[in-house]
């Protein structure tokens, strides 16, 4: 036993926020944590979604023992439908509402559902070597979890995204007694969440959220409009309350909050009382007085329904200067251009609205906090830390953490998606450093997008695209007819130098090599290089070129 | 006298912040304050700045009597070199370091230098029938002002960005005595800054910033590199001086530091002593304790000296781990992501770096919060308010201040760019509506961009191109030989897909028209549109299609 070990590796989720998944393997069994979506910054033009890279485990002869998925966000459990055809079968566990939308989200893609759940008093869950225990954290969608992992040379707590909630809506609270229990038994590293690092104190309650709504009713003369994050069913909960107490009833506009809804209410997490509810093509029997809607598109996204009402484009939902617009949820880092300008042509309808920048009433954060993760590390005691879940700078903030409760700095491991730790009885070393690369999804076709014909759109994207069409005699190599030049995305001065110019020097360069042409793709290539390289000493700009070179 | 008016119209920096420009019209006397840059989000393909649109002040029989400058930003006084030579001469007048900047400008891109220095306590300024005087405020550059406006009809207070800091470092406050004077003449609308009026209380003051740098330089084993904007003058003193107790010399990093540095000691604004400064080119003569760096590039520039620096890009300088970096600015909202990753290369260097995320001790805003904005409504005493320099959003939350302090709904200018008020003697209506339109400068060229090139741009960027190449039988419009396409920026089943298919389409759509061709151009217009609608039937996205017709 002394010279086995457990590798961990992480694909996704370290030194990034989303696309989490992570590997722990032992012997020749790999345990998978977790299989979520990263989200396009606007570099990647007409991506919508990155994948974890899973090239690794495409090609490795040990065996997928199981998954399990921690808790029902996206970033978590997204990648499923794209990544399972590619992988052989294995049995993959989730808490219920987890699961729900998990198997969800496979059906929307045609695959087939296959995500068993849990219960949280349902006891150890074996996987091959491994043996799992989902334990109740409080995060901002219900049946999240953290996961207790056995192993038979260390134990781990796979501490993702959590916060210590002490009034959760639901009443359902983190189970400390586990966490206790658990700790008990001597863990060897703690994964832990460390996406709020960098905010001093404890993350605060979402107590204070239903009140919040109670007074904006008493002054809302119209429609209340309230935009959340679709998962968070305890925000949902509040909403529907607080309508209820003012004899509102509730419309539910959007795809994502519709189905969040549906899913919830499966499990009976979610409890709208008869009559409460409006369906969208019943809204117009209804006065603005007397409903209160939850709006998907809280990020400003572009085709949201809340974009099209604030758009005037919705065909059953109009914005009225008397109606408020409540955004329940912060921008997330990079949606807050989108954001702002929805919130600015929201002001400009005369619409009341409220958003973090002018209140904090409406919105608290999922994760931990600085004291909290310092909690979490009090209670699970562990021999060693390792912040997921974070930037590389929340990460060193962690460690900061870690530090003042007297861990070492060689047990706080800060590592990179693709570096695995291998990790023996009691201590740890860095193994093999996977070369991931990023997998991008299109926009449109959902299809993969390899990273060539991202760089093309780039470079049309700012430089534009030259197309050079030309008749070349195949007896001497020469230009016969005026050549043909098309220019777009260039300035129209750039485009009149190009077309004056450019000819002559391709003639200037094809005149000095005067013989039968034998090899047309050689040719192809040198006319490429010769107009990029002039239009670069031109324009001082390197737009896509593509020759077309006509035999004749 | 009674029928007289004023006419005020924002070109720019109403309802945005950015390309601030704003016209006072008397009779057929114009008075313009600033000329600002835009600044160009994500959407806005290979473009870099925005430009405020002169096309009215180009048409128009009325003349310029003047530009005034308010401050040293350059999103008050950058479209100088631009639109000066579209527009006949006029004076140009700015305080002293506005002056200096706005003429550095002007040089750097080849324009006479042309704006006139005026001293604070110089009195009254004629400009045709306008009578200005500048009113010293503080804010994040010297020699920022406010403009008290007289005019033959009634008198204006143009306040432009401005905070109340009680202990400006260079100790020149604002002038409260001058502004109480002025109200004294009666001010029939108050122009003023709306930027923070999100933000409750006051903005907090710049002096604790020396404290937090001296603490940080007591910590810092290596060198101490700290960024800032550049034009914040007062926050480089207060860098010298700390660097200079702990006899550390300064090095100056980057073009826009080093100028502002010099424009600043050329009017004395900045005293480095004899000995303290280090060029560049000998910092390799002095230890990394003995340094502190002045460095540009705070927003994340990719192309900054801090950005080449941090990605080991930098010839002269390296950072080390035992180095601490500090960020004396905020992101600007849009920069989140680039200063956001900046951020984390430096600290997966395991270099120390003080950031907004972590620590507010190192930047306070230059413009004046909710508390602020309403002292200056108390001491300008306008019967009118007309918020500027805002989101719209912004702009909203003024009106709810003014309303606090009284002022009536119809007392309240909320505009947009391009829309003229007309202020009689004590009262304003809204009149014409100017159609602006965005001015484009491109990236590289520094040309102005239509709009038409944008959108090519945009197309081209999210759903690629596809040139369709196709020689055809003049006397029957039917194909000849195999035509060539060409496709860039799409997957490569999506290029296949069009490869096999688009031809077979094109020839049935052709071969239902067997007739001479007479007509080229329609000719071209028809296969291009046959081409983008089965592209569009066949992969749900509208690429740009160039088709290319060679007559045989």
């Amino acid at each position: 036993m002394n010279n086995e070990n457990i590798s961990y590796i992480p694909l996704g989720g370290v030194g990034d926020v989303t696309k989490n998944m992570h590997l722990y393997e032992y012997k020749d069994e790999i345990l998978i944590v977790d299989s979520g979506l990263g989200f396009a910054d606007e570099t990647m033009l007409g991506v919508e979604l990155l994948l974890p890279d899973i090239s690794y485990l495409k090609s490795t002869n040990k065996k997928i023992v199981g998954m399990a998925i921690t808790h029902g966000h996206e970033d978590h459990f997204g990648a499923l439908p794209f990544i399972l055809p590619d992988l052989p079968s294995f049995p993959i566990y989730a808490t219920p509402l987890t699961a729900e939308f998990a198997n969800e989200k496979l059906e929307e893609f045609g695959v087939s559902k296959r995500v068993q759940k849990v219960d949280f008093d349902g006891g150890e869950l074996r996987l091959g070597s491994f043996v799992l225990n989902f334990i109740r954290v409080t995060h901002s969608v219900p049946d999240s979890s953290n996961i207790f992992i056995k192993t038979p040379v260390a134990n781990f707590y796979h501490g993702s995204d959590f916060k210590f909630e002490l009034n959760p809506y639901d009443g359902k609270k983190t189970d400390f007694k586990k966490i206790a229990e658990v700790s008990k038994q001597g863990i060897l590293c703690l994964m832990s969440d460390s996406l709020r690092a960098e905010q001093k104190g404890h993350t605060p309650s979402e107590a204070g959220i239903y009140d919040a709504l109670v007074q904006e009713l008493e002054k809302t003369k119209g429609k209340l409009i309230v935009t959340t994050y679709s998962s968070n069913i305890a925000r949902l909960n509040q909403i529907i309350t607080a309508a209820s107490k003012f004899g509102r009833k509730v419309c539910f506009v959007g795809r994502s909050v519709i189905k969040a809804k549906e899913a919830a209410q499966n499990l009976g997490y979610l409890k709208i009382e008869k009559g409460m509810e409006v369906a969208l093509e019943n809204i117009h029997n209804i006065k603005d007085q007397n409903v209160v809607m939850i709006v998907a598109g809280s990020q400003g996204q572009e085709n949201s329904a809340l974009s099209r009402i604030v758009n005037g484009d919705h065909k059953d939902i109009k914005l009225n200067s008397y109606d408020t617009i409540i955004f329940s949820a912060d921008p997330i880092p990079g949606n807050e251009i989108s954001v702002n300008s929805l919130i600015d042509s929201i002001a400009r309808k005369g619409a009341r609205v409220m958003y973090s920048g002018i209140t904090d009433a409406f919105h608290v954060s999922g994760h931990a906090a600085a004291d909290d993760l310092t909690l979490m590390m009090d209670l699970v005691k562990p021999k060693k830390v390792l912040p997921i879940g974070g930037t590389y700078k929340q990460m060193v903030q962690y460690k900061e953490l870690a530090k003042k409760q007297g861990f070492e700095d060689k047990d706080i491991i800060l590592v990179e998606n693709g570096q695995e730790v291998i990790f023996s009885k009691d201590d740890s070393t860095f193994g093999k450093k996977l070369n991931l690369k990023n997998v991008y999804v299109d926009q449109i076709s959902g299809e993969e997008v390899e990273s060539f014909v991202l760089r093309d759109r780039q470079k049309l994207a700012s430089e534009g695209v030259v197309v050079v069409l030309i008749e070349i005699d195949s007896s001497n190599g020469q230009i016969i007819n005026t050549p043909n030049i098309i220019v777009r995305g260039l300035l129209g001065q750039e485009a009149k130098d190009i077309n004056k110019n450019l000819i002559k020097q391709l003639k200037n360069s094809l005149s000095q090599k005067k013989n039968p042409v034998t090899d047309w793709i050689y040719m192809r290539k040198f006319i490429g290089e010769v107009s990029e390289r002039y239009i670069f000493k031109s324009i001082r700009k390197r737009p896509l070129v593509l020759p077309v070179v006509i035999e004749v």
